[in-house]
């Protein structure tokens, strides 16, 4: 391989020496494809975690970007038969899922850096488009992430490398978060706010609900927590937020965090909106970061 | 509700104050589900981490336990438009996906060991039929948990819970684990074996692979680190065992975790066997844990 394509957004020096590559978790090879080909002209990357739900966002941003997209689009997922995650290219952007929890994550954005690098992809940003637990927001707001916090509120990302913890700064470019707040409009019927997020290891225990198998705390306790978050400046909590910032980070790649907020945990543990309007809520992201994008692109004719 | 069925796998006070239950990520509900009449029979819940794995187990187990199941098996996804998990029962087996790593698994154990308890199940056991790196084993051969250790090789699953770091013990029967292995014979084409497994946050830097797109160590200090683990006892490394053993020993359900070696990670990194020989692996571990069923089923006549 031509040892050019391998720089961009990996920080491995034995990348470099690797005859071949085998992203095996969503089924794409260096010897079968040409990545170069196939994906040099990515610009944006948006990932989220379910697989239905990254079709419905390839889809909008098809037909939102529809001038700056092929004649044709097609939404064959791209990982065949991997089964683990989902794959799209609409034009310059690629749509991916990457299932709950940062170990998950973690293994697409590795897959995607190394994709990239190898195509030869320049200047590219990443976009979360998530959903999560609101936090004194009203349910369908839209949450911009400035720093993405652990459990225990400290803006780093933990990881146990040969046998010891290793800590990873947590760093999001704040002009991107700012820009990206900044396309909701008042003509939208929610709003979009900036704010801290936290970083869950879990869906109950971990986001303090009262409503999991297990629990071993008070309603009280339960509320401290959550007005103690509030005051730091979170405003919703998700699963994936601390690995994202600090691996995107870690190889220099333009990334923002953009969830909606599905129910105000001050309020309530339970998702209780009917499920079409769960639906419409979780494309609001979309809607905001498919307009960031298409400001870019018409920046760059 | 009735109080008698929120006994049963939960460790939560606030469970039986609870008036009705949406266990969202898989799409049940207490008001909506007659959960009694739909799963009280069940006595095996399969996880594991892809939803077309789970589904051919699912088919794989329904003809091999035909004797025990329904005149007709039906193979709709009971999670309906979840797009989480995926769910299917066969006679008295539950076979769900759980996405990879904890923080994903653990959102689907919370659900089913509260879905198991409104049913008022008794007497499960849970098995995770996973894929996992080998640790000086042959490619194919199945490896049954004996202990979960954690990336320090420590038998805990940590937590972050109302802003505090928590440790719970990772504990596994040994008598099931032994029982399980027993299920090889002579005349399978690959071994059986007990080990330790280690449970790593990631695929790449976290199970010491030099192929990601990060990787800050050399290929000295990565087999320093896979020969101690190897010496340690460890036969395998995947992404969900300590959590499993932490959180079904929370709750008093009886567990065992089979996994599959699709390589020897003291040779290689890259996943290199043909798809075809993967997916024969990968049923290995349905292979011996539905024999155990069918003892278990054939002993409880």
């Amino acid at each position: 391989m031509d040892s050019k394509s391998k720089q961009g957004y990996t920080d491995n020096p034995h990348f470099e020496t690797m005859s071949s590559d085998f992203l095996y978790h969503i089924n794409i090879s260096t010897s079968s494809h040409d990545l170069k080909k196939l994906f040099s002209d990515v610009k944006f990357v948006c990932i989220g975690g379910s697989n239905g739900r990254m079709l419905n966002v390839a889809k909008y941003l098809a037909k939102e970007l529809s001038s700056y997209m092929p004649e044709t689009v097609d939404f064959t997922d791209l990982t065949g038969s991997s089964d683990r995650f989902v794959m799209y290219k609409v034009g310059p952007v690629l749509s991916a899922s990457h299932g709950m929890g940062v170990p998950s994550m973690s293994i697409l954005l590795n897959e995607i850096f190394k994709l990239l690098t190898h195509a030869g992809a320049k200047d590219v940003t990443i976009f979360r488009l998530g959903s999560s637990g609101g936090l004194g927001i009203k349910p369908g707001t839209v949450v911009v992430t400035t720093e993405a916090v652990n459990g225990e509120i400290k803006p780093v990302y933990e990881q146990f490398i040969l046998g010891k913890r290793c800590e990873r700064a947590s760093v999001l470019d704040q002009r991107i978060a700012e820009d990206v707040k900044s396309c909701g409009t008042s003509e939208d019927d929610f709003e979009v706010v900036l704010g801290k997020t936290m970083c869950a290891g879990g869906f109950y225990e971990e986001q303090g609900r009262l409503d999991g198998a297990i629990c071993h705390y008070t309603a009280e306790d339960k509320f401290t927590f959550l007005q103690k978050l509030y005051d730091s400046g979170v405003r919703n909590i998700e699963m994936e937020c601390t690995g994202l910032a600090a691996l995107t980070n870690q190889v220099n790649m333009k990334a923002a965090i953009v969830c909606v907020g599905l129910l105000n945990r001050l309020e309530n543990d339970q998702v209780t909106t009917p499920v079409e309007k769960l639906h419409e809520f979780e494309m609001r992201p979309a809607k905001i970061v498919g307009r960031y994008i298409k400001k870019k692109l018409d920046e760059a004719k």
